[in-house]
Formats: structure tokens, sequence, C-alpha cells
């Protein structure tokens, strides 16, 4: 059994059945739970300056304190020892608060692919051996490299290397070879880290995985639970399968995952999904999709996002979303974004990005104050519109 | 004669040669001169949102209190009649300070060519017939419409529309007479608007024309000084001429220009150009330059701009422009926007734009604080940083 103090405190405000509103304190930065975090996958939202995530343009209680980096994008661009050079990855891209980055396997498993979608990524019990997107070069991880790479980029809150290998038309054999790999990685991982890293300030996630696969989920869990000092995550979900699926795992281990370390769940999502898994005791989620679907036009509404393009806003004097306090939607009326996203005029997916950013915000904010006030409901298809949680 | 009383008004701070700092005062508005206008053609300075115009951005004495807007494009897209629905562009872009409009002629003629490049505007006494750009449709101007136009849209300063027919391999002859319909059609608009709109705030300008010919520069200025009631419009240069030329023409107008009139350089330009011009007496400029060499990952300096994407820049921890107070300047580092820019990164254009706009602006400060001083010198070489006009 691991004997490790954890770095990060949190406070209980309140809990409501599964539903949790915790304060996460790390590096003297106060999270409060839900928590959203935007996604800079190359050192910038897109389309956004840090300073545009401050109450002054969301018009919030609180600033927005975290932001996910991608591990991969960085490692290759500039790279993670000029990240270092440049004094961490908080100085590069001006941001006083909590940094959260993915492990890079992900993208080595999803991006690591040819021209006719054949896997040019090699999987040795040492090392992982990909093909950089950019020029083709050859790279390679090891599990206890990506930890030296995220401690060089100066994350926060880190995640250890994980194999992202599909699991549709592999032998159940294969998987749990998968399985096994990654568990092996895991410790090794956290036994260095633990090792060389023990007087910083960082902290290391181990990651839940194994799809839709019940037995396997876990497993997982049962294996990491002694490296859970900090926080636990939860991956390979938000690929494809169907809400259903998503409830059902997160109701399958809702009871299983360590009740007193919060938990973050990878790559959701859409307003609806984030309150069905608060309402299954995720404290903590990314998404790329509010800046992506902003840079095609669409904004973020909850049950129905509004495609911008559409000729029904031509004329629309209303603002994007009425009770939205964030800067597009005080400033902005839906007709001027139309005209803007029509002409693909840059301002519109900046603009587009800043409400969708908000929105999940807002909508965290939201929850937490229901589940202090007892008033959460879980199921997500009562909550019809967002209120300002002032 | 006319004897209209002048809408905008001036306070003369200092003079100094031909250099002046004033102040014109319109609607309520305040403007220092010399004065910067961002260019917003589709009812958006490209990349920004017209909040990030405001002190806490640029980091100055003063807030941008002008922009200009492109009649042209806002004719086709989404029509006068919509923005004046929607209640003016002020509304519309969510700008509540002075709007300088064109009369959308050089539109008209630049961009009305076929695919071969052949022109498909048509002039006569009565119209100026075009083509739209954005789907080929049939248009036209007449004079008179293009003021009722500029008026639907809520424009603060107007122009007239006039031939901005090209100068080289046409005859003399011709060019006289588009000279002679320009003028016929300046006093039909001007008729028009002191008759029509003769109580409303809005202010119309003249254009003086005729490129290099300094002879037709001289009869432009008699035959358009009898409607320079609040101020007069230069046109005809920053359209491929040198800096020696641009600096004949203006030298040869300043000083047969009403000297008690604000003076509007159209298209100028770089920050040598301004302190050029400046020193010739002219108040007011705009150009789309500082937008569009943002977009192309370029800086502005006086003397020599900085190309982003160059890869002397990838390690470089210094601010764009170490002096400069804006907020690109402040927050970011050299090697953080190459990195923007070598990505194609949105973020990169937004900053870029942003300090461009705000280089501009505080030249002009600086002129205008050095023109009170009486230590402003003429000669543009001399001037070789800016200094913050505090």
């Amino acid at each position: 059994m691991v004997t490790v103090d954890p770095k990060l405190k949190y406070t209980i405000q309140a809990t409501q059945w599964h539903a949790r509103a915790w304060t996460i304190t790390l590096n003297g930065i106060a999270l409060q739970t839900p928590v959203f975090m935007p996604v800079g996958t190359k050192w910038t939202i897109k389309g956004m300056s840090t300073d545009w995530l401050d109450t002054q343009h969301l018009w919030s209680g609180q600033p927005i304190n975290m932001i996910l980096n991608n591990t991969f994008h960085m490692y290759l661009k500039p790279g993670d020892q000029k990240i270092k050079e440049f004094g961490g990855l908080h100085k590069f891209q001006q941001w006083d608060r909590l940094i959260l980055t993915d492990s890079g396997g992900f993208q080595v498993f999803s991006l690591g692919l040819s021209k006719t979608g054949k896997s040019l990524v090699k999987i040795t019990p040492e090392w992982v051996h990909f093909r950089s997107p950019y020029d083709g070069s050859k790279h390679f991880f090891s599990p206890t490299w990506v930890v030296d790479i995220q401690c060089n980029l100066w994350s926060d809150i880190m995640m250890v290397l994980d194999v992202c290998a599909p699991t549709a038309n592999i032998t159940r054999r294969k998987v749990e070879n998968y399985m096994k790999l990654t568990h092996q990685w895991a410790d090794q991982q956290f036994e260095y880290f633990l090792g060389k890293y023990n007087d910083v300030r960082w902290v290391l996630f181990p990651i839940v995985q194994w799809g839709l696969d019940l037995e396997l989920r876990t497993q997982s869990i049962e294996h990491l639970s002694k490296w859970t000092i900090d926080g636990i995550a939860i991956g390979g979900l938000s690929v494809g399968e169907t809400r259903e699926e998503l409830n059902m795992v997160l109701d399958h281990i809702s009871d299983k995952l360590p009740v007193d370390k919060p938990r973050y769940l990878m790559w959701v999502g859409t307003p609806e999904d984030l309150i069905n898994a608060v309402a299954r005791g995720i404290d903590m989620f990314d998404c790329v999709m509010p800046t992506r679907i902003a840079r095609h036009g669409t904004a973020m509404r909850l049950w129905w996002n509004m495609k911008l393009t559409n000729s029904q806003y031509r004329d629309d004097q209303w603002p994007l979303v009425p009770w939205c306090p964030c800067m597009t939607c005080t400033r902005y009326t839906r007709a001027y974004l139309h005209h803007l996203v029509k002409e693909n005029e840059i301002l519109g997916g900046t603009l587009l990005s800043l409400h969708n950013i908000a929105y999940l915000h807002h909508l965290c904010e939201q929850m937490r104050k229901q589940i202090i006030a007892w008033t959460f409901d879980q199921r997500a298809d009562n909550m019809l519109t967002i209120k300002l949680a002032k």
C-alpha cells in the first residue's frame, strides 16, 4: 500500500446523492467542482487569449481556474525542453492558474495512422513508437519519459501513459494483454514519479480504462486504486458510444472509485453529458467541443445547439442566450453573429468560443449551487435552462 | 457661397509648421488629432471585438474613438435597409463612438472586374452600374443614393461618391471628363444632403482627387472648397505610388486646402507615411494594413516590420515591441507569437492585429504630444522609436 500524502487538498462543501460540490486546492488555486476545463491543444485555447477567461469576459462569480494542454503537440512543437527553457507552460501562454496535461497517449494512437488508415504505431513493453503527424518524423514515448515530459512542461496535474488501442475487432486475449501492459506502465510511472519528483508541487493521476467492458473496468479500478493518491481519471469514453452506454459505465464505476478523491472524466462533453456525469459522481471535465463547434458557427445551449449560419438568425435581434452574462451575449445580437459566421470572419469563431466556454462554466456553477442547496435533479431531462449561479 | 454652419467643432491645441494637434468634436465624442482609424470592412475590424479598442487593451491615455466601415460591403450584405432596421451600424457592431464611412466608389471600380480583368463597371452621368463580387448580381449607385445609403447606416462622417476611374492609359480628355463628372456629382450630393439631411447630426466630406496630376489636384481643391463645410478628404493616393510621389502631392496641396478644416488622407498607411503626412498637415488616417499584415504574421514597427514566422523569433523571449504597452506586448513573448503564427492559430492574427492598431494609435499620440511641445521633427527619418504619449 502506498503511503504518500496527497498534495491536492479538498474540502467537501456538499454532496447530494452521488453529486459532489467540493473545493479542491492545489498550488494555491482553489477549484470549485464540478469544473469544466477548456482545452488548449497547442498552447492556446483556439482563438482565445488567456485573459479572456477572466470574470470580466465571462461575467461570472468565479474565473476559470484550470485549462488543459495536450502533451503530444507540445512535445513535438516546440518541444518540452524548449517550454522548460521558456519557464514552463504557465509563463509561455501567460496563464497563472492550474494546467492539466494529458499523457499524449490518445494522440499517439489516434493520429499515428498512415494515409490508408493503417496504424504506424508500434507497442513494445518498454516503448510506444509513433510518427509525427506534422512531418512524419519518428518518435517514441516510454512511460517514464512521458512523466519527465510533463514535468518539463510544468504541468500541475499530469496523466499516466496508457495503451489506447482499439477495443473493437481484436481478440479478448489481446485486450487483456494491453490492459496488463497499461497497469505495468502505471506502476512503473508512479514509482518513478514518486521517487524522482516527490518534492515538486505536481500531481499524477492514473486513468481507468477499458471502454464498455464493465468487467475490465472493475479490474482497472482495482489495480489503480493504490495509485489514486490525488485523484483519478476516467478515459476511453466519449469516443462514439451512446449516451446510455456512457451512463451505464459511469453507473457501474461510480461505487467502485475511491470516494474521497476527485474524479476526472476525460473528453466530456455536451451540457447534457455534464449533467448526467455530475449526477454519477464526476467532478472534472474537459472537451475541445466548445471551441471546435464555435469555429464552425455553432453556439451551445442545453438540448439544442444553435447553428448561427441558419438564415433564421439573419434578422434576429436577440442575444445568443438571453440570460447568459458572457461578453458575447451581453454585447452582440444573433443577427450580428450570423453575419460574422456567414462571412467567415474570424471574430465569429472567437465570440462563439467565448460563449461556449462560458456556457459550460456557468452550467458547472449552477450545478454546484444546486448540489449545495440540495436541489440538483439527477434526471438531466429536468434541467431545461441554466440559471446563473450568483 | 455656402453658408452652412459646420457640425464638426474643433479647438486647436497646437500647430507646429504644417503639423496640427486639434481636438475635433462631433456628436459628443472628442477626437484628438492626428488620429488613425482602424478599418472594419464588414461590420468588424477583422479579428477584433470593438471592446478591445478600449484603453484596457491598448493601455493608452485615450481609447480609439473612431473606426471606418466600408459602405460597399454593407450595402451588399446585409444591406443598408437591414442595418437601419437593426438600429444603425453603431448598435449592430456595438460601437458607441464615431464611425466614418467611405462612399463605396473605390470598391465599385476596383472590385467590379470580370475574371479576365475587364471592367464590368458602366458610368453614366446619373449612375454607376456594377456587379456584386459576392454573387455577380447587378447593382447601381447614384450619387444621391450613396448619401441615402450612408445615412441609413447612421454614419457619423460620410464621403461623397466620386469617379475612381484609372488614370493610366486613358486620354487626357477622358480624365478631364471624369473630373467634371466627379465635381458635378459632388455638387449634386451636397445640395441633396444639405436639403434633406440638414437637421441630422451627420457630416459629409468632399474628396480631393486626381492622382499625381498636380494641376488637376489644384482644380479639384478649387471646385470642392465650397463644400468643405466640416472637413475634406484626400483620395487617390496610397495606390501604388512611391513615397516621394505621395509626399510631392501632399506638399503641393498642403497650402491650397482650407486651413481651418480637418483633413483626412484615405488608405494611409505605414508608420513612416503617417509621420510624413502629419508633417504636411494631415489630421486623419485609415488603412486596412494593420489587420491585413497581422493575419499574415507581421507585426508593425517603425522602419522595419517583424515577420513573426521567421525562425529568428523561435526562442525569442522579448515582448514584440518592448516599450509598447498594448495587451499583446505586455502579456506575450515573440516566441509565443512565432509559434501561434507558424501553426496558423487564429489567436496569432488577433494578437498581432491588436498590437498593430495600438502601435499606430500610440504613434499618433506621440506625434500629438510632440506637436504640442513643439518638438515634432518633420523629417520622419529622425523619428527612430515611438515613445508612449502619457
